[in-house]
């Protein structure tokens, strides 16, 4: 068993108004000296036996490609085997 | 200078279609074995200063009630100082 976990966040070059909102909203809340906010999404996939070889090629291809838009995000994937 | 790195996701009972759906797009698409898929968010905040103390209590209970509805979503938070 492992779990996938693939974080996909927006370019540093492109605007992340949903950032910029949390930005505010925490320093109106108190907290101050909050520099830059910047909010992505997470997929947690758990999948059954190893991932090697192809499937490992594979799944770093659908990261890419249907977990995250190529043209205005990055991402970033940890395998976990042994996962539970 | 920290860096906080929030991640929101669905409490564990709660249904998560969004990851329901990702989990189809990913067979469909080629990836055997998906057992599960769960779909949340995430926030990377740069904070000046160190975060201790008062600061750092008042980051969590934002984490808890501004980032994330702590009725059906959990969250996870981790504090790296001296990030870029």
């Amino acid at each position: 068993m492992a779990r996938v976990v693939v974080d996909v966040m927006l370019k540093p070059e492109i605007l992340d108004p949903q950032g910029r909102a949390v930005q505010g909203a925490l320093g109106r809340l108190g907290l101050t000296g909050v520099s830059d906010v910047r909010q992505g999404k997470q997929f947690v996939i758990d999948i059954e036996g190893d991932l090697e070889g192809d499937r490992l090629a594979l799944m770093h291809t659908l990261a890419e490609e249907l977990l995250s838009n190529p043209v205005i995000e990055d991402y970033s994937m940890t395998v976990l085997e042994d996962a539970q």
